[in-house]
């Protein structure tokens, strides 16, 4: 019995640190998509639509393991809710890389026209989007419930943005009928952006149900 | 021991019947969304704006039956992948739900403004959306994997319809400069629509796992 119970420990642990590999990747690519189109760099821009392998292959094993945990050990408690928590996240960063790839090609169309004046708030957009990613999967491994939250509220300040950079391209269009269609794909790009977050945020409301059991979904985050 | 494993089909069929409760109201908002843009009916869409408080008390309700399986009768094999089908289909109806909400929101936007000429084939998208998602949760309920199938291959239909329409709304955003803000409106209402085909796919891949063991995803669907 205290073989099983290590043995379960160790293929816990070996379930962790692949969800991290796969986190990792994902955020990568959302990098990569970002910094593609900021630097109009076409090679990296191809390195995300053509790269999507070794995080498919990652989201099968993953879930491979969280049945292979479910049926040889039939865990209880917190052990449980974190395999299930890891079913979730495994989901959400599999959705996270396919988002990455739609960045990428609207960046392929936006760099075949003229750029728009700016690019307004979409890397900041980026940025934020890969630190609450990498904070809910930190606050994962570390079972951090505090660092969860944080990225709670990041959630509101990337909405918040997504509407900003919605109006200023809105404008940009308006004035000038050529800024139309690289302006459209800016605007896909924030609301990639923006789910991307929703993502995170997902998997900080998975963490903090695993390791309190408290439900944080469908009520506003709280105030720090 | 008996009685237990009665107990455990009771409470699995109750959870289905959850799940197909969920799937409904998703459907319903998907579609009164889409009717309340069609038929510009105000009423329609605000209670798609207000109601999502019964789709957000069954996805915590179905979460914590599937948990309550998993822990009291630590089901093996075709239960037990069952009721991690459960929980992923949950995660896909509720997003369902919040993308009905978003084109809720994008249809009062569009309700502010001259009609573009016409919907195209939004309310088509609409449809073969609807579809998809009701014959999706069928196949789960009756664990039918050709009918699962068949919704894979909506999904390429949808996506065809979705850079039709993008290609159209853009021509009439450069030809009118009036048309910019409701076409831009109803790109994002058919970027939704596309979305919830996808959930609508995930919900046939974990039916199709659930059932034969065998994982279609990152797989191109097979042709009939």
């Amino acid at each position: 019995m205290e073989q099983a119970v290590r043995h379960f420990q160790e293929e816990l642990e070996a379930l962790k640190s692949r969800l991290l590999e796969m986190g990792g990747l994902a955020e990568e690519r959302v990098r990569a998509s970002v910094e593609g189109l900021v630097a109009r760099d076409h090679a990296l821009i191809d390195t995300v639509l053509t790269g999507d392998e070794p995080i498919n292959r990652l989201h099968i094993d993953i879930d491979n393991r969280c049945f292979r945990l479910l049926a040889l050990y039939q865990p209880m408690a917190t052990d449980l809710r974190a395999i299930v928590a890891a079913v979730k996240i495994n989901s959400d960063l599999e959705r996270v890389g396919d988002l990455a790839v739609n960045i990428a090609e609207a960046a392929v169309r936006y760099l075949g026209h003229a750029p728009v004046k700016q690019l307004i708030d979409i890397p900041r957009m980026g940025t934020i989007a890969q630190t609450m990613l990498r904070d809910a999967l930190d606050s994962f491994v570390k079972r951090d419930t505090e660092m969860a939250r944080s990225v709670l509220n990041c959630d509101d300040e990337l909405d918040a943005l997504k509407t900003q950079v919605f109006r200023e391209l809105l404008t940009y269009m308006l004035q000038n009928v050529e800024t139309i269609e690289p302006a459209l794909d800016l605007i896909l790009v924030s609301r990639h952006l923006e789910r991307i977050g929703d993502h995170a945020t997902n998997v900080a409301e998975d963490v903090i149900f695993m390791v309190s059991a408290q439900d944080v979904r469908h009520h506003p985050p709280a105030t720090p």
